[in-house]
């Protein structure tokens, strides 16, 4: 029998270094190397490196909250800041690695999203489960935003403007393209702010629309899926 | 000495294959049988597989007008539709091949920019070819984008747009993301140019800033490195 943590080292192992350097281009001698794990271990645990990749994409979706969008929740009550200090988040990510490494789930999501169907779906599952909160923090402005603004479609371009400004931060080695993608963004959010005000006669309500899955909602199921 | 067109065959499937499947997780074995060419041509013509991905990275720069802004800028005279209708050709690639395969750059972006330098600097110099073109558009739209709208700036928010949803396309099997992130980008032009008609005053002329290199001044610089 493994050891107890085992499973939980093979995880953080794994997972670190699918960040680092991509599924493929990741040999599992390193990740059993890395992670002090032996070979008959890993395979007692996982069924293979793809299902390795299952766990560590599982295993996302449970830290969301207190890796990614608790710790933006916790520094304002605002939620339209909430959207801005994530962001913020993020650009430290790339300031801390050199504009290297960017989004573990944008990566794997271009790396594999066509020659691995669980894994898409694992990968789906973690961008709905980063919807789910950032279109209720956009939910949660209200009137604030106009009524016709969908805040799960709104959400949706905030994580394009995101991804696409990591991926372009780490194609040219600056910061410059994600800052100036942000800025944008938020000139973007300025102006709806301005329209709601100027239109209040159709504010939204502000009560979250069905549409908006809550993440205790879909995390069980993606978990049944890809475990 | 290899056949005349085996350079070109290398090129044109070595670009499909890194498409397709990625670079890491495509074999010289395959690039070969599937070109028709023999091992001793490839490395007469290309040291080794980085050599060749750096060949099919110039071989994009050049074909830049024809392939990809050339036959957007055909479709409107209006410049800021021609934005549009580039983000129409790419949905059409989405749709060609089912929300698979995306955009070859954006790929090799998120694969390669960490780990292959000589790459990540070719990759940048396809970015900032497209920026050209693009944020040429948004200079020829002059006083209809307010004056304090940096062209290049935008033309990069254009591009995180483009590429964080066809990420997110790829991963959820389905254009709603993209769509959705295209309609917000249209969205925010719109409230840009009602914003520049409201402000008249502080109009930006209709001259390209100093900052907007032309495809002809960077090209063969990035050619030059790369080949």
């Amino acid at each position: 029998m493994p050891a107890p943590d085992t499973r939980h080292r093979l995880l953080a192992t794994a997972a670190r270094l699918f960040h680092e350097q991509g599924y493929e281009a990741t040999g599992v001698s390193t990740i059993l190397r890395e992670s002090g794990v032996n070979s008959g271990s890993l395979y007692h645990v996982f069924e293979n490196k793809e299902a390795l990749l299952r766990g560590v994409l599982v295993h996302y979706l449970s830290e969301l909250d207190a890796q990614v969008t608790g710790p933006a929740a916790a520094r304002t009550e605002d939620p339209l800041e909430r959207v801005f200090a994530l962001m913020g988040d993020y650009r430290q990510g790339l300031e801390l690695t050199g504009c290297t490494m960017g989004c573990p789930i944008g990566n794997l999501a271009l790396e594999l999203s066509d020659s691995h169907p669980q894994v898409r779906e694992l990968i789906h599952a973690n961008f709905e489960n980063w919807l789910d909160v950032v279109s209720g923090w956009l939910v949660d402005a209200g009137p604030r935003l106009p009524a016709d603004v969908d805040r799960r479609g709104l959400a949706r371009f905030v994580l394009a403007t995101l991804e696409g400004g990591i991926m372009q931060a780490r194609a040219s080695g600056s910061f410059t393209p994600f800052d100036e993608s942000i800025a944008h963004l938020r000139r973007y959010f300025e102006l709806l702010q301005e329209l709601a005000v100027q239109t209040p006669a159709v504010r939204t309500p502000a009560v979250r629309t069905p549409t908006v899955r809550t993440p205790t909602a879909r995390t069980p199921t993606a978990r049944t899926r890809g475990n």
